[in-house]
This record gives structure tokens, sequence and C-alpha cells, in this order.
């Protein structure tokens, strides 16, 4: 990597699976290029990468299995995989922000903790959607699937403190492949259909979730939540539009990158205050919410 | 304006003062270079324009007379007054985004919502420091200066939604020159003081007022309120860093750039359910907060 | 006016549009007495006068055209336009209280701003109308109409405090005549309709929508958004009370006459802290949310 | 009492203490007149009564001893002792509006309660302070007197939803006289010494409880707690003044009042849905908050 | 009572009905052995008070008449008068805790400041059930019947600050015999339908509100407001299991009864500074929210 | 372990530290009865264990290094790897709680979704102080040590939506032992001078933030944050009462057990709602906060 562009980015996926694995996408293996790999075959991203030096990191093997993570459990298993790989990114010197890709964000709070030591701002897609969506509307609403995830997610709204911007998480309801449950409809196949020109189920029920929020729960702005529906991004925009209503949907990956720039241009990466270092030269008596 | 930079911006500023009045300052007149006029000689901004292709518009003459505007009232006036402005730069397919100057940010909900009509985003110096203060800390505090603006700038923190957010507004209590105070020890003297290295009373009461912001408000991040307090970004984190303290000061210019230039790579300005048109495609039976 | 009465008010309206203009309806023209220009032909209000003397001023001619206020935009101009007015009547010595008409205030912060400066309080239909129905009920909702009015009145919310007692902001979807648009089916013609004994669907859409209100959103007050809507106060509430719904429904009008009289009575106008002069005597340190 | 004034009011007290009782003040014994019971020797209330029929009645007699009530214990005996009082009063058709006495306004949810059933209107002196300081300012604190009343207070700060304009409770430390704390130096003493114009510690307390109130907790109004410290208003507003500081101070007695004739002019009392009778009409398969 | 148990607990009703009066359920009147008073012939208690030494108070009788409490008033009066039962058992040494029967828990918040005197821990049906439902879901929804009673409960939610934690009150409207409403369905021939093995429309009602609760309202978890209600506990855990829900349905009697084991096991009460004495040792300059 | 005993926990820590390690105090390490580890030296535990059989793992061998957590990376790291420890628990039936030791609760969430799947209830020591604490009072502040310890904690009381009853973290300023800072004066040697009946600055320094909190947050309830000054709990709430303050101290060890009891008493652990299985029977369409 030369230093020669603004911007020096690292993504790194929260998992990767092993190459023909019985529940791999092909998203979730190692098999394409970095531009597939960040999935600019269908995220309108490209452009937002002309004046960046990127590296694609697929993320630490998944300790738990072959499938993608879904739980709690699951989750936690891959955030503490992730940190190395954090680590040692921001102690190379090669990169001056870092994205972590994955929509429910494990290890996001650690990482930036990390990257604080480096003075390297880290974001992350949940995070991203969420200030940003804040900033165009009163209220946004969240289309995800799968339940378990969805209350996963739902922490990370309380823990980036958006429960009063938030109007709901919406529940497509597909699933991940998984072991058990190998001949469930999901959401991969739902995606390609898509990319196809064909009908998907997954489209049209973001649309109905979608109008919903808009309808009943006050969202002004539509963000998605795992990293597995943002492919839906251009299809719901485009379908709410036709529709009429002038709604934002933004979806992570570029979320992550245009609020990783905002940083790097601005010079900032966290409050040493937020994230102290273990000795940290100051301190104070007290902490108020 | 060619069109081969990426970012097309006109700045704005809330009002412009005749030149030669007895309450201007340098910044407020029509006097200087554009690069000047952006304060550029104190802002850490140069950079973040390379890529910007940029206009100035020293904003409205004051129409309330010949000095700074400080009430309530004097804001309404100036707000009113940068609107045609704000249309008629839209209107012209100039820019790409438009950026309001002035801490008080007069006229910026309007602005958006003749942005939107024209799909151009419009940001200004509070809602950029407070969106991106949260990003970086969990509370933040205001330095700003004069009682009477103080509490104008209450009213943005309730409007954008930030009071949980907001540890504090702290004032360093120095005044705009203005009829019948003229012998005011003014802001403007200190800046002069702090620029040219000498001892400024400002400098040292926003250290005292940060640090109690810190110790005792729960504190993160600092920003600042009035644009003409904005110099005090380099004075007050390098003082701040030297006490040990891992603070993020943001000010009002660099901010609005960064979300600009966001905006724009995002391709979003607002929702078109929080800015509707007169006539909306759609609207909703229901808004809830 | 002479002083024998208690109370001295001048009623203020946010803007007047010019006799004959394509697109005025008889109340925000100057060819009726000051009593029929205060609705007095259906709002229920006369016996609330009894006890006042009173002025009404038309308000600033618009200034953007030859209709009625709808956007943010046209907010800011009659906002502007209508406070050397509010400043004229205070610094007359002639009123012990200003009422600015008006369901969206423009300039009401601004105008208790002035007021302050002079002692006199200022009282407008929103903030009135909120602060009443919060200790009647609960949660109230808001019946309005028009998409963009809506979300300027969601800002009003917002600024009053009043988010978590504010049920939802509910559309009956009419619209002002307005140029490019005249054949709309206006509120205008629905307020004539209805008070000559006929069916008017503004009505059975009020009804609806304050139904839904107090079944789905917790609405146990109902208060009335845009002045344009303030008739359908007597209609709607027999409509519930026929129905068998105890609900108050409240209309700016009565509301801010009857807390002007409450300010007067308690002889209070506005906090200094809240709303400070240019030059207070005393100033805070910080302020807090 | 004749109908021809257009209020017609019942002042009610907590509780009576008997003549000669060794801990009862005049103003808690029956044998003053109705006019001094008012408290108008010191309380600036003799104008708002002017256009009101009024009776006063000195409430039930304290169920528990011959003490003024203090604890939550004492409170719950005088409330169910007031009731009875209330529901006469109401029954009798003599009033349109009720008025509890007393800082902690035992019985008033219930005395609204009972108001709804014959459309009469209470109002008591927290939630009318309340309500009015948070018309007044962002937020307001209170100063009171006994510990154990401030936390009784505390709860009604909640149950009216106030906790957010709320900045504080101050405490003054004085005390009732009480069995087996016969000798501290009470509250009426002070009240006493203050009425001869001799140097009271209370309002010495009050005047620095109300700056740090002010400093601190960003008090902009100063309510009153118990009703044993309303003759603190007009001490404390004016030393407050002198200060340069331009603070409403409120106390409940002409809060009340001119807030019940607020209710009476608006012809509302309180919402059937909050109030529900026994067997409503209507009733709502949901409530939310 | 023995001290070779653990605890010792008395459970004191909220009021008592004559035998033989028109509108009283056999567990409201005392013609019962205390354990079927106590309801264990419907609700799923017994195993708890294997350790527990335990005596049944039947609380005062009702001093307004011979119906169960409904309104706020025949509240207030049950609260005072079951305030001198609850300081008797206090005094008594007997019991380690005292356990409030009753949904609306009339007298709660007094009954602890008089057991905080003794250090005893006092907990009651409301109180219980929201504080164990925000540990086991984000959020909870309770059952509950007859609005006047559901306004009432909600008082409660906001008294115990659960505003944020309540998805909502869901009425399933059925009523107690009453004067005047003889032949109205009261929810006790529910009960004893649903106890005898028929089929309930209470229960059908709950399960329908509970699952609208859970869709629509956030609910996580369902807690039953009156006692009355209580014996739906069981019924409707079970329906919803059997459609899927896995989801706890709490009722007051066992969480209340749970809660008190855990404050003795803990050996806490209350804060002192929550329940002051009359005289505390050290008093608080201000109390904040 | 046998069945006799009504309830069967397992304590787990949340990490062991090698013997004979340089920073390793001895209740991190392995060379202790189970009595000792669980601290029983100086928590007043021992008889709220009377009743139970339970086992003490020492957690995973901290995958990090020979020192005590203290980051957010080093929380992730014994978060994952305690996961195995406690499915394998939960699997092997022999326990019907899990409680999780230390302060910081890694691994907690996740704990809590794995026992749902076995019905087993999961607690740990800064949840269970939280909602114990709320309980007690109205406001809580909580004793911690370490500045990134604190900022840690501070994530966990947004976790658990404890914003607005916590007053304060306040930080007594003591470090663990750490490599490149072995020299500091560490809390295991203040807790082993406290012991000793030697003075100690840890608990002179929580007593003055106590106080602190008491008069200036609000703080009604002390609780304390890291497991390494749970040892001031006794000596704290000493010295509280000694200066009048009655005021409940709680550490996180006994607040666990009595709150993991309270869970196996009413037959519950957590909503199947908040902690999903990976496919619920049933799935809500929408999540609200």
């Amino acid at each position: 990597m030369t230093d020669d562009k603004k911007y020096r980015f690292l993504f790194i996926q929260p998992f990767e699976l092993p190459k023909g694995g019985k529940h791999v996408d092909r998203y979730h293996s190692a098999e394409l290029t970095k531009e597939q790999r960040l999935r600019m075959e269908y995220l309108n991203i490209r452009h937002l990468l002309d004046d960046v030096e990127w590296d694609f990191h697929g993320g630490p093997t998944a300790p738990y299995g072959d499938w993608a993570v879904e739980t709690r459990e699951e989750f936690a298993y891959v955030a503490a995989a992730r940190l190395p790989i954090v680590r040692e990114a921001c102690a190379s010197g090669k990169y001056n922000a870092i994205i972590l890709l994955g929509g429910g964000e494990p290890g996001f709070m650690e990482s930036r903790e990390i990257g604080r030591q480096f003075k390297i701002p880290v974001t992350s897609c949940a995070f991203s959607q969420m200030h940003i969506a804040s900033m165009l509307g009163n209220k946004f609403s969240i289309i995800d699937f799968t339940e378990v995830h969805n209350m996963f997610y739902y922490d990370l709204v309380v823990r980036h403190r958006f429960t009063e911007r938030c109007g709901s998480i919406r529940n497509i309801n597909f699933y991940h492949a998984r072991p058990g449950f190998e001949d469930d409809n999901t959401i991969d196949l739902e995606r390609d259909k898509a990319l196809r020109g064909e009908r998907s189920e997954a489209v049209e029920r973001a649309v109905i979730e979608a109008v919903a929020a808009i309808e009943e729960d006050g969202a002004e702005v539509i963000t998605l939540g795992c990293s597995d529906v943002f492919w839906l991004q251009s299809f719901l925009e485009k379908r709410l539009r036709q529709m009429g209503w002038e709604v934002p949907v933004l979806e992570g990956y570029s979320s992550a990158i245009v609020l990783a720039k905002m940083f790097v241009n601005l010079g900032v990466d966290a409050s040493g205050l937020m994230f102290p270092s273990d000795r940290p030269k100051q301190w104070r008596r007290k902490k108020v919410f």
C-alpha cells in the first residue's frame, strides 16, 4: 500500500467461512477478489473508494462452526477473534482508518479503544448508519432479518443511545443457512434472485415493512441491520421512490466509509475520556449520564 | 466555478456589516479575500478545501443595524434575509452543497427545506458539531460567550434533540461590541491577542470552563458556540492536551465542511418526510416522536 | 384604548393577504370587523374578551406572495416581518399582553424576548394549547392538515419540550389554496360547509383521526394545529362527546387568551434567564438541560 | 354565596389543628378570619380574589395528632380525610372550582377525579406551580424545608411528569414543631421575624439555595414546596432582583388561583380519559406512556 | 408465630368486605382459611411459603361501602385505613417483612416509610412485578380490567419510574360488581368459570391483548394489574406457550413474596434518603432527578 | 453435587491468573478453597449459601497475559473464553442458576442467551446491583476505580437502561498491578490493609466519593463497580452510618446470589423474546424501544 492517497483503509470482515463449507455464501468465503468481497457487485460504493488505498481482510475464521454468525454467543466469539486483526492493523502504520464490516459490528467498541491508542478512527456499520440517519430525519427504522439478530441489534441501538430516534426494528424473517435447518429459504437466495432481476420475496417484504415503519412508527429514514440485507438498499429505495416516499435508505458499507473519511478529514478518532488508556494522564472523579 | 472538482460548495455568512461601521470586526465586513473571510488565518480548514471549488457569500447586510447579531430578534431578521441567497444558490445549479456559516445557524432548518427541493445538502455549524461530538464521546459541552447567545444556542440543542448528550453550555462571558456598550472588552480583541501570541483572558476562561465541563458535567468532547469563538479551537485543544486531557475540541467551520462532504459522498441531503414539499406525493396520517 | 379594564391585549396575525388576492380567504384579508377577524363567528371566545380592551393587528402583508404561509421558508419570512409590530406594540405602553395568532406561532420565541424587555407576556397558539393540554391529560394529540405544516409543527413540539406528552400529530390532509394548485379542495371550503350545517369531509376525517389518536396513540386531549382548523374545535368536541369520548378539544385562540390572562394576573411574563437581555446584570457560568 | 361573580371558589386546607394545641401555628387553627387564614397578611393574592366569591374550609382536623403533617403516613391520613369535604363541595353546586391548599397537595389526584364527575376543576399548589414554572423558564427548582417533606415532594414532581424540567429540590432545613422536638427553631418563627422586618435565617438560606439552584442546577424559575414557606415568595424575589437575578419566584396560593380561573374561563376540568368514571361510556383497549 | 423459620411475613389485604355483602366475592370476605384467602386455590405460591411463617390480615373493612375498591377516591380511603395495621405489625416485632396484597398497592409508599423506621421491608404487587419484569425483558405490558383501575395503575407506572419500560396497559374490560351495576358480567364469574375448566371470555380477551401487546407494543413480559386478574397468570402463560410465545407472565402475589425474601436475605429495606424519618441525622441541601 | 438443596449454583469467575504470576492477587489464582475464592473472608455472604449446593469455577485463564482484566479489549477476550464454561455448566444439568462473578460481567448477555435455552437463570454483579439499587432509592451511584474500568462500566449502565437512575460513577483512582506499572499502589494492598484493621486510603476515598455522590449527584444507594472493590461494602456502609447517612451499600456477590435465588423461586430466567433462540417458534414483525 502506497501513501499517495489521502485515505488508507483496511476493511475487516467479522468472520470468514472456509471454502466449500455447507452453509457458506460466496461473500463469506475467500474465493473472490477484494472488490467482489466488498460486494461492489451490488453495493453502490465503488466511487467512494476512488481516492482510497484499501486492503480487505476476511476476518477470523468463524471459531464456532461453518455457518454465519447469528446468536449473541457466536457474536462474542467473532468479536474476540477480530480484535488481534484490528490491533495488528493499527500497529502496522499502514492505515489511517479501520472499517469493520458486518451489520452487528462485533468488537466495535473494543476496536475503537484499540484505535484510540494509535489515533486511528474505527467505523462500523450500525454505528455509522444510526448517526447518519439521525441527521437526515427525526426517526429511523431498521429493516433486518432473523429474530435473534433483531434482538442483538436492539442492544446496539441502546448502546449507541438511539432509543428515542429509532422508531422500530422491522423483521422480514429470513434466515441464514445453519446446521439442522439447511432447507430454509435463506436470505442469500433472495439476494441472488433480486440481482438476476427476478422477483424476490425479501424485497417485497422489505417494502411492506418499510412502509409500515413510515406510516406507523414515525420512520423518516430506513437503515438496514445485518450486512446480508445491505443489498436491499438500492431495490428498496427505488421501490419507495416509485411509491412516492422520499425516504433515504442507508446501508452499512457506504455509511461506514463516508464516516471514516469524515473522521480522517477532521483528524479525530474518539474522545480519550470515552476510551481511556490503561493509565491515562488525567482522570475524572465522576462520570455522569 | 468549474465542474472538475468533486465538491462545489457555497459558504454563506449569516450577515455582513458595512465597512467602516463602528462595531464591525474585519471578518464581518467585505474587505478581505474569500480565504481570509473563511478565517483560514486561524482556522485549520485550508486542507479541507483542497478538493473543493468554493464561493463565499458575505450574507445579507444586517438589517437591524451595524453590529453583530446577538438577540433572538436579530437572529430572526438575518435568518429571513439569508434565505433568498440560499434559494438562489440552490437554483443556480452551481453547488452540490451549501454551508451556512455562523454559530447560531439562523435559517438552517428553512435552508434544509429549500435544499431538499433541489436535492442539495445544507450543513451548519451547530448541527454539525453536535452530531460529530456525539460520535466521539458520551457527552459534549459547549463553550460560548454572551448570556443571550447561550440561551439562543440552548434552543438549538433542544431542536436537534441533543439534550441528553449535551452536558452543559459554558459561558466565558465576553461580548460583541454593540451600541451603548462600545467600551466592552470584546471577544474580537481577545482573538487578536491570542493570534499575536499574547495572553488572552478568553483562552484562560475557556480552559477553566472546559475543565469544569469535563470534571463536573460529564463532557468528553468540547464544541464551540458562536463562530466568534471558533478561533479558540486550536488554543483550547492544545492547552487541554498539555494538561493531559485527551479531549477533542471541535469548531463549526471544519465540522460543517466535513459533514457536507459526507452528505455529497453518500448522495443524501435530508429525508423528504422531515422536510416535505408543499404538495408531497405521499403523506402520513400520523407523526410520532 | 382606555385603562379601565384589567386586560389590554393586542392580537397580531402572522400575516395578512391583500384583498382580492387569488388565494385569500376572508379571514386572512382586512375586509372584516376586528370581531370577525378574530373569528368570533365560529370560535367560542366572545365571553373571554368581556373584560378585555383589545386591538387587532392584521400582521405584516405576506412578503412572499398572496397565499397562506405553509413552508418553513414562508414561516421565516412572516416571523421576521411580525417582530417590528410586536416591538412597537410593547413600546407603545398600551397593552399588558400580546397574543400572537396563527397556529405555527412564527416569531413566538423572539416576541417573548422582546416582551421580556417590557415585562409584557406574549402568548401564542401552539405553546398555549400544549401547556394546557398537559394539565388535562397524560398525553395529547394534534389534529392538523398539510404534510409540510405537520412537520413544521413537529418542531414546535420539540421546541416546547413536549415530545413525551404528545402522542401524535394526525393529518387530515387538506390544503391551502396556493399558486399552481388552485383547484385543491381547500380547508376553507370545508369550514364554510360545516358552518352552514352541511356535511364536511374535514370534520369526518378529524373525527376519525381523533378517535385513532385516542385508541392508538394514548391521546387524552385533542389540540388543533394550524389556525385554519381551529373552527373544528366545537364540531369535533361535540362529535366525540356523542360517541361517548369525554375528551377536551382545545383550540389556539381561547387557549392563548386564557393563558395571557393568567400571566397578567400573576404578574409574570418569562424568566429573565431564559430570555436574557443583551447585557444582563447577572450571568451564569453554565446552563444545563 | 351569590351567583353574580364569575368565579365561585372553595379553598380547602389539608388539615386544621385544634386551637390551643401545643404545636399549632395561628394559620393552622380556626381563630382567624377567612382572609387571614388565606394568609393575605403576607401573600400577594388579595387582588386575585376581587372577582371571586369564595369560601374557606379549614380542612379536616388532623386525625393523627396536634401537629402539622410531615410524613407520608400523615399525608395519607389527611388526604383521605379531605376527600369527603371535596365531594360535598362539588355536590353542593355552589362552586365552579375547588382550590386545595397545602404544598404537598394531599388528595389532589383523587379530588380531580371527584371534580371530574361534577365538571368542576380542582387545582392545587404543587401542580399549579410546576405547570406555570415550565411556561416561564427551561427549568425550575423548588425551595422547601424538612428532609421528609422534600422526599414527599420529590414524588409529586415524578407524578406530574416534571423530572426533566425540575433542576432540584433545595432544602433550607427548618422544621415544624412536633412532639418530642418542641424546641426546634421552627419555620413559623422565621416567618414572623421576616414579617416584622427582622433578619430571618430562613430568608438567608433561601437566597443561598436559590442562587445555587440558578448557578448549578439550571433553575430559571423558583417555586416553593411546603405552604409554610410560601411567605418566602416576596422576600426571595426581592432579594434575587436586588442581586440582579431576573427570576420569577412562584408560590402555591396565587398559582392555584390563577390556574383555577384559567380552567373556569376555558370551561375545562380534566380529561375523562385520565380520570374515568367507574363505568365510562367508552373505554380504550390500551394505554401508552 | 415462632422464630424458627427464616422468613416471618404478614400479608395484608387492602380491604375486606363484610360477609354477606351484596357485591362481595369469597376472596374479599373473611370466611376462608388463610391459605384460601391467599388464593392458593389457584395461584402457584404454596411452595414459596414452605420456609415462611406467615400470618394473613384481611385488611381494613372497606370504609366507603360493601364493594371492591375501584376509584382513586376509594383507593385513598383504604390506603389510609391500612396504615395503622402496617404500623402495628411492624411494631409487634413478629415479622421481618410485610407484603401488601392488592394490585393497586394502596398505601405502599407510606408503608415503606413506616417499615423503614423498623428496618422492615414492605413489598407490594405492582412494584414487585414491574421490577422483576424489567429484569426479564426490554419492555413489559400490563393486562388489567376496568378503565378506572387502568388509569389508577397508569400512575403507579409513573410513580415507580417505568414509563420507558412499560409498553402498554391493556384492558380486558370486565368490572367489579358495584351498586347500580349489579348485573355486570363480573371478573369473578370469569375466574370461577376458568377454574372449573370452562371457557372464560376473560381468558380469551387476555390472550388477545397479550398477543397485541407482544406484537404491537414491544412487550416481552406480561404482568397483571388488579389482583382480581392474578388468576389469569397460569391460564395466560399456558396459552401463550401453546402459541409459541416464550413470554413470562407474572402476577403480584408470587412476585411480592420473592422480592420480600430477597430483601430479607440481603438485609435491606429501603434507603433512608428516599424515606427519611421526621428528624434524620443527616440531610441533603439538594435532591435531583 | 446432590439434589437435596433447593438451589444448585455454579459461580464462574471471569478469568483466572496462573499461580505465581507477577501481578496476581491470591483471589485471582487457584490456590484457595472455594469459600476463600468466593471471598467469604470479607464478604458477608456465607449465610446466603446455607441452603445452596454450589460449585466454583475459576474461569478461563486470562488469554491476554498474567494480569487482571482492565481494558475493553481484555474484557472481550475473557467474555468469549467464559462462554464455553457457561454452556457446559448449563448442559450438565447440575445447576439451576449460574452466577457470573466479576464486576464488569463479561459475557453476561451471551450467558443469559445460553441459559435461556436451558431455562437456567444467569445473574451477574452489575445487573444485580443496579436492579436492586433501583428498588431501594430513587438514584444510585457507583464507586469504582481505574478510569478505563469506569468507562467500561458506563456502558453497562447504558446497556441495562439505568442512565436515569444512576447519579454518577465515582472513581477512587487505584489500579490493578499491570506490566510496566508494577510499582503502583494497587487496590489489593488497600484491601489487605483494611482487613488487617489498618487505615486504608481506598476506604477514605470511598467515603469521600460516596458522600459527594449523596450530596451532589442525588445518590440514595451506593453500589460498587469492579469486584476488586466489593470488599469496601462493609467498611463503607459502617462509615456512612457513623456519619448519619442511612444509605444501603450494595456489592455484587450478595446481590447476584439473592437475585439468582429470586429467579429460581419464581421459576423464570428471561423472556424468550429478549433472548430468542436461533429459530424461534414465533417471531415479531417489529420491535420498539
